[in-house]
């Protein structure tokens, strides 16, 4: 029985990037963090220590700023796409090459000044095989709570539960949301935007029986609303709040904590 | 020679609390870490394990929810006096009682639905030894940014430096700032707002010649538009953006970084 | 065209454990973080919000508690069969049942004392369907790093290539790695030990052309020596050290950095 | 009125060196993160933006690498003085450098090899006016536990108090100390590893009727065994283990904790 390579990637991680685009009155500035991963046949490399076919990090790094000074940034997927196309030929062994991009939010304060939003940072995951992309988008660390309409009641009793009927409590989350897109996208800002309207205004308007519940009607009202999007898969921490004394007065737990998983897709 | 008990100090850290004010259509929430730390004479307990005096961590926790529920919480410098000038009169050792706090920024999307804001964190540090209180406030957290107005040359040069000069570099920071209120305060809500945006205004707006001539811009302004405020002291990292190719392509590095420190006074 | 819940799961993540076992003249302890996640038929909970088949994840965190207590913890990889077993007949929707476990380390200092070692964290992931189950061990946090016997050079030059051969430099890591359990296992903790002692070994012992040269070299030992690891993933951040003057004097580098990965199995 | 600049202090901080020193057989390594702070009379550049008096935090972070070549690291607190003493001269600004280093541990796995060993980081403050020194070190994120002789009872009891007296507890904590020399010290590594092995016995060998006891026992202990310590600082977080369940089944719970802190001293 021999020993043998099975599934190998590398790439570099972590290329944080500012581009700035000059304009008169104003600026306009993006705050990427890059991360680039190749697959393909890399055995001579990983098992006979030969690089000749390796392209390397410090070159994967290099061409993330040399493609943002010649073709600029604009949309994160237009930017991931881009590089995904280059990096998946830019060496014989790479089969299929992978560009994530986080996009970290910025509020303008004056026409060349602006305060870092902390509210969610967008992502996007471009994988390309030299023929075709897959575009899958999303954000996370979008925070979420509700103060009414939430309940979590006529569940499951085993010889282990102890949790009493909630009839209204405290719904908190942080979204981790990720939405492959299957049709063609005019605008990947507009629909990311609209993406994540639905992802508030559902969790805001759905009246609760659990989180598992909130998922789902988070995942349908993206599909209704955004007909380019064919799947998308949230991942919701249950921050839990618990009571302390009679009037609106809650602890914050961190751990443990629910973890509500699922992906809504269409048929 | 003896070996004795020099200061100390003990107390609860990180209560975190939320309180929900309910309201016909809409709710308000506020959102709260509470620290508390205790100074006095606690001899008995540190060196002869008398415990009789100690007032427990457990207890101060037990009381930051307690107060929460029968006053409320309101503006978080009230909220931190009401509880210093409880836990100073606690126990007969306490000579002085300092709490501080952290409120978490949030923003509304429906009456009963929030947002968290990741834009900076207000903070609070109350201290009291019976008589009166100090009240120290802030923010950390506030990431600010300037693609324009910024240089930083005509340095000392020693056999060590290497730095060029810079006549349009790219100006950030995270600011944490701390500033003492002398005079009475009627709306801390209004002072600290009035205080964050002149913050931003004077760092958008003064023209650069280094980070430390913009934090003094930033502290003489607070000062001059809020007259309540005694001083201020800012400690502002300087995140260095580095030019990676000709046309405004930035590499965002992490460390090491400069730390800019200054305390802006009243003569 | 209808919309649909795809693939769903939910759980307690981070239920964080200490197990005294008490001896004569010293006592043992045992330090976990346990994660559980259910995977099943949830349609009734996610899309209509029927919570009467849901085992609620608070009851999950209850009952490890109790076996805790009931049963004993001893290896990680028992104690996540034993619950993994449990929960996936828990409840009729259940179909799967997976347990992460990470052990953190500590070192006797006397009978009674311990200190934390931070060096690794010891990971097992256990999944059952009700039938058999699979192990997953492995470790991750663990720091290598050589001074020698490591070089990076003959790679291949593309027009954003302007990385210079390396003959030698420093070569670390933090090593993530991950294996399955093919054959019965008489004692995990002895195969977790030798896996682990074979990754450093590989590490130090090896001539290495390329970070992923030394990830094959790993692997391969660790499947040469453990027969019951029927293949392992390694995911290994490169960690530059980039020179700073002439005697050994580098500079750590924390972003980017390349991340090398690569599964080693047997044929 | 006027407004005015009161304290000011600027520098670079998180200057991350690794030193090898080579050897036949072996070579050693110091990994640190050094952080360097100037104070003096800046008026000109905060106030006026005039920076010719200015060392700037990038000729630093370049003298500190020099000086690692030049005249190799050594123990900490060396490197640290030789620093401190250089940037106090660097500018005539300048009245006062301080110069913190956090040392990381490794331990050698072969003879170029070594593992990283996450137990504490040694760390120290060295401060210089030009005449001379002084110097400040310590640990932090020693983690201690200890499963027997530990009780915390007798205490006040207000009208907030709830805790129950327990008798026989988990008493852990994550060490920070810094010490204060007084005395020549002869050899730094040793006076270093004497105060760290004391607080580690007297930590395991203290009966604890709370951790203010025990911090007081474990700096007197330090005190009594190290004579060139002047004073001791101390910061223990009471990490809070729950009993959960009869036999040695413990929670380990993040949020809210403890945090008692002293400084034992020689009258």
């Amino acid at each position: 029985m021999a020993i043998m390579l099975g599934d190998a990637q590398y790439g570099k991680a972590e290329v944080r990037l500012l581009k700035v685009d000059r304009g008169e009155a104003a600026d306009d500035i993006t705050s990427l963090n890059v991360s680039i991963t190749l697959r393909g046949d890399f055995d001579a490399c990983y098992i006979h220590g030969d690089n000749s076919a390796m392209l390397t990090t410090d070159a994967q790094k290099n061409t993330v700023f040399a493609f943002a000074d010649r073709y600029g940034v604009g949309e994160p997927e237009t930017f991931a796409e881009r590089l995904a196309m280059h990096f998946v030929s830019s060496a014989g062994a790479v089969e299929q090459a992978r560009v994530d991009i986080e996009r970290y939010p910025w509020d303008r304060v004056a026409g060349h000044s602006f305060a870092g939003s902390g509210s969610y940072v967008r992502t996007t995951t471009v994988t390309s095989d030299g023929h075709g992309v897959t575009v899958e988008s999303g954000l996370r660390g979008l925070t979420l709570l509700n103060t009414a309409g939430s309940e979590f009641r006529g569940f499951l009793r085993d010889g282990f539960t102890t949790l009493a009927d909630a009839s209204d409590r405290i719904l908190a989350t942080d979204v981790d949301a990720r939405w492959r897109y299957g049709d063609p996208v005019g605008s990947w800002d507009r629909a990311f935007s609209l993406a994540r309207d639905q992802l508030i205004e559902a969790f805001a308007g759905t009246y609760s029986y659990s989180l598992q519940h909130t998922l789902f009607a988070m995942g349908r009202t993206v599909l209704e609303k955004v007909p380019e999007i064919a799947e998308i898969h949230l991942a919701l921490p249950n921050k839990h709040y618990f009571e302390r004394g009679g009037d609106g007065v809650y602890y914050a737990s961190d751990r443990p904590y629910g973890l509500i998983e699922g992906t809504v897709v269409r048929s």
